[in-house]
């Protein structure tokens, strides 16, 4: 098996984008155009007992609310209102989640969203087997201005911001609990002109890779601005703060490129921005500035020192 | 465990149906307006290993045209065309299907029909666990004609026509390598107004009474007139081939009504049509006449004798 990067790319080439299909695979979802006006985006997201949750310790309902949630996520990174949801799930045989009250609490879980977010479970397929519990949603949505927000639009010399602090959430369980970020792609979009967004799943460092790559760019990043979550601190064995939060993932917060006078106005706004650093025309490079004034080259996984 | 009617009936009370949403669960796919004039439409299906297929027995590349195939044919049902394939896998680790060489061949198979009917694999996602090969494919569409076709549309008095022969797809692998019957749809939609339609899944009795409860009407059919497959001759210990027409399944072959005047029309037609019997008022009734005039009420597994 190659690593999931160099498989994206390969299926990339192998699949050939066709009309009405705009964006296909590589961004955070799939953008096609209805006609010459409209366009609909389409993410979706296979979440797995024993892989991404575990439910003999993580309730049905939670569970429920992840597998929407992290759709939802990818919508506000594309700066898109989720309409429909399609949720597939198997349940294996002769076991909890094949009992009535288990469904409930699970169902009651994807509907907690709908219901915040107004869009509606629109289908879905239900199974059972001799194998774990699995879920597939597929979710549908509509950008919230015009066009969708890409990963591939960040411009050397934007300025770089997320939304934190980061860090810490697969150690102290945020990664269930988070709020996805639809209300505040929203109010970005309101106030500024988005060169580039995505949602921080697997790492700032990963992700921030991924969206210099698509927009063929680079960045330098502030060590002293990159904002540590306090569930950091209840990690044991803690050397490196920092480390965590450019590299736990599961934040699902928003990491996005604009211009330096948007970056003004969004500096004094009270929306829990961090400005972290700057996009550079150094395509692929990733470097931070520590306080003393070294810099590193920031891996997939996180920095090392040069 | 409730059956599957039953859980599809307390889903739809369950969830909301917002706007764009026009259809949400309970048909073939779902029906959302991009704006006044534009449709798109959305159908979704899991495949599961030894569930709905045999990888011991089955190549890669069936099971992945079969996991796009049911999902073009929910389409076609719909009278509507393919646009993109959102596929999510997940492999087993340490097996032959997280091989390099298995996934080229399940690829392929995907994009078989991904090129006859000329769409798009848009997106997906792919994990492995220590679980079996499973896959969701999520399928999007627009319709042929300016509208879909629905189940709910049927009307008493029209007339019943399947695409044939019906039976004996499971025992002869038909299941496997059926051709979705998207260009018949569009074939239909040219000649005839179309008042509800859905493909032959789960056996012509059971999508039969899932389409008269959904259009609130009954059938009454000609048993002679039911077309039963050569295949079916095959299978051992034959008692009853009508049976195995009405009951077998995974045909994956078009139902649909009509009034009496297209009936006329497309009776004549070259397009392997079978009519099959008329939609009475008697909602939620479906009867056989058999060749001796004695009358059968249809169950959703086949037919008892009154």
């Amino acid at each position: 098996m190659t690593s999931e990067r160099e498989f994206i790319r390969e299926l990339q080439q192998r699949f050939v984008v066709r009309p009405p299909v705009l964006t296909g695979i590589g961004d955070d979802g799939a953008v096609l155009s209805c006609d010459d006006q409209s366009r609909m985006i389409v993410v979706t997201d296979m979440l797995l007992d024993q892989v991404h949750f575990d439910l003999r310790t993580t309730s049905p309902r939670l569970v429920g609310r992840k597998s929407i949630a992290v759709n939802v996520s990818d919508l506000a990174a594309m700066g898109s209102w989720p309409t429909a949801a399609f949720v597939s799930i198997v349940l294996p045989k002769d076991s909890a989640p094949a009992t009535q009250q288990f469904l409930d609490q699970w169902y009651s879980g994807i509907q907690d969203l709908a219901d915040q977010f107004e869009f509606t479970i629109a289908g879905g397929d239900t199974n059972s087997w001799n194998g774990p519990f699995a879920i597939n949603v597929c979710l549908t949505g509509m950008p919230i201005e015009e066009q969708a927000v890409l990963r591939s639009g960040a411009k050397a010399g934007d300025a770089l911001f997320v939304r934190g602090p980061l860090g810490g959430s697969l150690q102290t369980g945020r990664l269930l609990t988070f709020e996805p970020r639809l209300t505040l792609a929203a109010n970005l979009l309101d106030r500024a002109d988005l060169h580039a967004m995505m949602d921080i799943s697997d790492g700032l460092s990963l992700d921030l890779h991924r969206m210099m790559e698509a927009s063929k760019t680079g960045a330098m990043l502030i060590a002293e601005d990159i904002p540590v979550h306090s569930d950091v601190a209840l990690i044991d064995g803690l050397e490196q703060p920092l480390h965590h939060a450019l590299s736990d993932g599961e934040d699902f917060e928003l990491l996005f490129s604009v211009s330096q006078a948007d970056a003004e106005r969004l500096s004094h706004s009270d929306l829990q921005l961090h400005r972290i650093g700057t996009v550079t025309d150094r395509a692929g490079f990733v470097e931070l500035i520590h306080a003393d004034g070294t810099v590193s080259a920031v891996g997939e996984s996180g920095w090392q020192h040069l």
